[in-house]
């Protein structure tokens, strides 16, 4: 088959820098066979039997960890959670230790968050046998995130090249951004980013097809989609940020300033959202919403990712 | 078949008051059957395979969540389990947000424990897709808990029309005692309360079929069943109760109390146990006791719940 | 057949003192089949499937409690784990109460883990059904951690009789050391044991085959095996420990006093390391560690273990 042509198995998935767009392409039509499961009466698939993944958290997030956890189960893996906080596993335990451990368990796939930059990529280089998937490392990246909102953007728009994306809010420090850079572009996505004059990377402004500006309403001005950062309060603390009534004022998202933007603009936010800050309740809830659309979209990327490096092809 | 002429697909688990005493009867009668998968050898039925249940647990709770965890495996579903205490997707997160997030990962069933009262009513008005089953609101309701006392009843006194049941302690703030006044009144069950004076609600008094006692050995007197409610130690805090040592002397149930009921009376109590306070460690493990009973019996009408509210049927 | 004269089926694991060499010997040849199972594309035979496994853990501890949850699912058992740290059925409730009530839920064995030496023994007085397995009692035993030792000497050794092997570090608390003494002196292993003077259990110096060193250099001399154990960080603050640096310096395992030891001598340690402290990191990841291969070897034995305890036999 023309499409399997590309076997990602046993690739490591550490950010969409390292995904070709044939492979983004199939991570996605992989990913709307995957959807269709998760509407069946009986969501149980035995692509995965046999397989086993385990989570390993050193940050919260029970979003993007229930979500690869379900994706696993409903491919029927064996899915084993670690979490940094109440476990002595990696609690003064060096992470390359921990890795080892886990990998001589058995896991077929270590998915990781960690605050490090950097830390899935080491993590390759620790482990032989276990596929690495990065879940957020610092700053850099969260490859799934990007995947979902790419494939939220295909799902409503029917295409992604040329399309216009305006991204806002804490750009510098912001792991999903930096996702979208290496994926929309590689789609042939226009990106357009607007925040506080402090969190915004400037260097970037030199990129084709990446263009920085100072005011929300120009980023936002004729835009397909506009994807809403979350508000990170310990920057706030850091004195990066405005107080809050300012930055709903000045950055946030509301109806009147979605007018600015296409008729049919979809707006995405990977939460979760702290709404009447950086997102009004009428935006978060309204037509143009499709922030819950993007969790289903996530189980169904995260399914798509674990059956291709696992397996190396569908079979749903 | 006349026993399944009521259907409970799709019903939502709110608080007894919302069920039918046919309903009541549908969840004993299942929940029956249901008790003697968990004796098995091979305790493992088909009947939720491919079904996927999430519990949200916003107060910490082991054993009510346990006991939906392992109901939930025996009948072959997938269950993910998220606690507030550990999860970002609660921290901060509305609950309005928590609850379209999990349904957007395509769970089936909702098991939520809140703090709030009619935090589980206010999801059935979030969600389109999963069942609410609430695990505790408050004061309000724990349903299960209820259905699990009726089912405790039934087994040993082979009927429930017209037994007589003492219930003691803080009924003000008990939604266990709230789940008993709904579901035992609707079986014909005659209740009565006894418990510190602060704590009882007097208004119940003019319902039928409910007494209040001033006197602990007036609400036990030739009563068929007594449930010692467990002490809740911040009430005491708020100076609302007696100290340790004067609630173990005025309403705490010892074998000298157990003398004033029926020669049969069976001793119920939701767990875990203050004993030495509200409970004498001879009655808790003497011959009167199903306190232990009454845990296997709540993973019986869990996996009868979750069966008739996601198929409808029975099919053990 | 021969080998499976012997049954272990309802056996509790307590502790190696409780084993015969014959029931060791069982679990060390029953793990040798299960770890191929680790090593296959599709982990997963239906061996316990039907079965249901809860780990209570009232000590934090994600190396065990992961390697017999993971265990259990490689077998097909259902796996439910309760932390004490999170979980109100153990916050405040006694152990005989969580013990009756995850008895009463169904669970087929209990994997549990308690600071209080004696906690798994006196759980078999408690429940009826279940088989208890000791993950670490105090500083009393971990069976399972036992016989890991023993599978990993027997694999690279090939016999277990004359061999010797160097116990190193705070021999007097640790539940490790404790087992191996069972364990190990049982297929006949000579035992050297050498660590700080005050953590130095002097009495044993009188059982045959046990000899206390003051030099650590004299009980490596001739060594087959070195079992390096952690640093109990909070014994340092006791005063019952020197500095780290001299730690290191006195008790450290390193290249210099592995050369003292035999020339394939293996090098163990329960983990989590702390490296530069009780070993090097050349050692800890150089040619003689078998420290990964430990945490593989775990899986293994408790496969054996769940396996013998709830079937009796072997069914790979």
């Amino acid at each position: 088959m023309e499409k399997n042509a590309i076997s990602m198995r046993g690739k490591h998935v550490l950010g969409l820098e390292y995904f070709s767009p044939e492979e983004i392409q199939l991570v996605l039509s992989t990913a709307k066979e995957m959807k269709t499961i998760i509407h069946r009466d009986i969501k149980k698939v035995p692509t995965l039997r046999g397989k086993s993944i385990v989570t390993v958290f050193y940050e919260p997030s029970t979003r993007t960890r229930t979500s690869f956890e379900t994706a696993g189960k409903y491919l029927g893996a064996d899915v084993v959670n670690i979490t940094a906080g109440t476990s002595s596993i990696v609690k003064g335990e060096s992470l390359r230790d921990t890795l080892l451990t886990v990998e001589a368990m058995g896991f077929d796939a270590i998915v990781m968050r960690h605050k490090q930059e950097g830390a899935a990529e080491y993590a390759t280089k620790v482990v032989n046998h276990p596929v690495i998937i990065n879940a957020g490392d610092g700053a850099h990246a969260h490859p799934s995130q990007g995947l979902l909102n790419l494939f939220t953007l295909l799902e409503h728009k029917g295409h992604l090249e040329g399309l216009k994306v305006a991204v806002l809010g804490d750009i510098l420090h912001s792991r999903v951004a930096r996702s979208d850079i290496w994926g929309m572009r590689k789609m042939g996505i226009e990106l357009h980013f607007a925040g506080p004059k402090t969190l915004l990377p400037r260097f970037l402004s030199e990129e084709p097809g990446i263009v920085i500006h100072d005011r929300i309403e120009d980023a936002i001005k004729d835009a397909d989609a506009i994807e809403v950062l979350r508000i990170q309060l310990e920057r706030q603390k850091a004195g990066l940020f405005p107080s809050n009534r300012e930055y709903a004022r000045i950055f946030g998202i509301n109806n009147e300033r979605l007018a600015l933007a296409k008729d049919d603009v979809l707006i995405l936010h990977p939460g979760p959202m702290n709404k009447g800050l950086e997102i009004s309740p009428y935006v978060a809830y309204g037509n143009h919403s499709a922030i819950q659309e993007q969790v289903q979209n996530g189980v169904a990327v995260r399914m798509a990712l674990l059956t291709l490096v696992l397996t190396g092809g569908k079979q749903a």
